[in-house]
Formats: structure tokens, sequence, C-alpha cells
């Protein structure tokens, strides 16, 4: 038997597995995902979400955590596309040094993040960098765990960021952990402008 | 010394580690960035990229190897933004059964690929699931390698996929290896518009 036919069959042994499990999962909801870990590719695969969903003609969401001091490529494009973006603005905590500010301002674009998630119109809500929130403590973990929980049977919600606290993981459908195996920044490239921003 | 000033203090030192690693990368030059593993989140982390860059008016342009048979959100997204898409559209192996016409259809959209990797004018070069490709040794490897290394100096690529091979994990600048914590699919959800494509 020759290469080709090899893969053949073990290409038909593969779809009959696949077709199967395909078969099984019938279940039609929105789902919850976490993307989590120290590696390059949380926000940006919330992003590509978004615009998968976008290009399809559904109504998106983006609340974004830390970030929103500095221009930023996919905000620019979305908001092209009538995407709402809540933006807490702040910086990391390294820069800003105020707890108490952080916090107001956390608390601020959450009450924006709540209306997104209780709204059955919007088809996916991304929580970009909400990890911290719950880490720090500048959240009530209730309060986010239960907006969650209790958003429209349709809705995705997108959670990314480091560290996300065990709950999160808990009630997610899909978990994802990125694992930082090697980073440009570490070899003195400097963050560049339309890929890390 | 209370919760608040606390945090200042361990903020600041974080400022200084923060400040001084930025410092030290100087380097400005495209960077190549691998996203592989077998967690979700690597075609949409190679979208967001995109997205990022044609928001800051960037020229962008994205090969997909494998997909392209179905509908897709990010793609309708971004050819409305001028980006040019060239797309195997195979779908999968254990669909098309087929090895030798398989590898016709790599090679097909591999040229193109070379075009884009070889255009100065093109900032970001998304390579969709090129993993595959030199693991089913589809195609040449050196060919493909040789293509990435010698790219304009400015320009970025990424390129995404599950078991990425060492070489292409060698030559890269940024690595992220995506685990697969938990998937909505096997527990029985449905794969979603919007959301999985």
């Amino acid at each position: 038997m020759d290469k080709n036919e090899k893969h053949k069959i073990k290409a038909q042994k593969q779809k009959q597995k696949v077709d199967a499990n395909v078969a099984k999962a019938q279940i039609e909801r929105g789902i919850m995902l976490v993307i989590t870990g120290k590696g390059k590719g949380k926000s940006t695969a919330g992003f590509g979400t978004v615009c998968r969903a976008v290009g399809h003609g559904y109504k998106a969401a983006v609340v974004q955590f830390i970030k929103g001091k500095w221009d930023c490529g996919e905000r620019d494009l979305l908001e092209q596309h009538g995407v709402p973006f809540a933006v807490m603005g702040t910086g990391f905590t390294w820069e800003t040094q105020n707890r108490e500010t952080d916090i107001a301002a956390a608390e601020n674009v959450w009450q924006q993040a709540k209306k997104f998630l209780a709204d059955p119109d919007i088809h996916l809500v991304l929580l970009d960098e909400m990890t911290y929130m719950l880490g720090y403590d500048y959240l009530n973990k209730d309060e986010v765990l239960s907006a969650i929980a209790n958003r429209p049977e349709n809705q995705s919600v997108v959670v990314t960021g480091r560290g996300a606290i065990t709950e999160l993981k808990d009630m997610a459908d899909t978990v994802s952990e990125i694992k930082d195996v090697k980073h440009a920044f570490r070899e003195g490239i400097k963050a560049r402008k339309g890929v890390d921003w």
C-alpha cells in the first residue's frame, strides 16, 4: 500500500471519530471561554473572536480592564463596525500606583459590563484583562460571577488575562491556558505597533 | 501601613523592574510569532493580531491553510478592509481523504504566501494553520523556513496550528503554546457561529 492509500484509510478512520463527536455535541447555547496563562495571545484571541462575531453581522461588545490609555489598533477597527467599548483606561497597576483610584475606575467600567451582560441582543461580550480585577479584589467576586452566570442564554462571553481564579475556570465551558515558551521582548525586541498593540 | 500604602510600594518596585526591561528592549524589527498547542485560541489570536495591524492602517495579508470551505466571520470582516486572503479551501484532511489533491492545494496557496512574504509593504502576514503543512510534509520545509527567514525586515509573521515543528519554534521570536484545559465541544456543546467560526 502506498503513502496515499495509507493516508486515505487513516483519514477515513479519523472522519468516523470526528463525525461521532460532532453528532454527540448537540447543545446549542452561548458559551463562556476563559483564556489565561502567561503567554502572548490572550487579548488577541479575544479580539479575533469579536472580529468573527462582527463579521457574521452579530452585535458584540468589549470591556477593557487595565488597558485603554494608549492608541489601540483593534479598538480603532471595531468601533468603525459599531462595537461599543467600555474602557477602564488606567493602564497597569504599576503605572497608577494607586489602589483606590484603580478600584473606582474598575467599578465604573464594571457598571457598563453589567449592562452588556444583561442585553440579549449582544451575541458576544469580551471582558479583556478582567482576571486581574478578581485576582486583586478590585471587583466583588460574587457579583461578577453571578452576572456572567445569569447572562442571556444565547450570549457568549470571553474572559482574558493571567491568573484566572478557580471559580472562573470552573464555570467556563472552554478554558485555554497559554504557556509563554519564548517572548521577543526578553530577546531585547521592542514592542511593535500593529503586533503587540 | 494600610493596604493602599502597601500596594503603592509594591507597584513602585514593579514599575522599576518593568521600566528597566523596557529600556533593555531596543531592537526594532518585524517579529515572528508561533501560536501552537491543542487549546482553543490559536487562529483567533492570529486574526486578532491582523485586526490590530489593520486598525493602525497597516497592510496585512492572510493565508489560510486547511480551512476556507465554510462561511468565516473574520474573513468577511477583514476583506472589507482590503486584507487579501489566499485560501486553501480544502477543509480538514479527514474530509478530503486525498493526499495528492491536498498537496496540490497546499502548493497552490503557498505560491501566494511566498508573494506576501516577499512584499515589504505588508506589515503582517498570518499563516493560519500552516503548521500542519510541515507536519504532514505537504510543503517543502526548507523552502517555507527560508521564505519566512528572508522576509522584509519590518514584516511580522504569525504562524498558527497544532504541533509546530521544532525548526519553526527555534526561528520564532515569540512562541505561545495553548493548553486545552477544557473545551465546550467535549461537554456536548455544538460549535457556535460567531464564536467557533
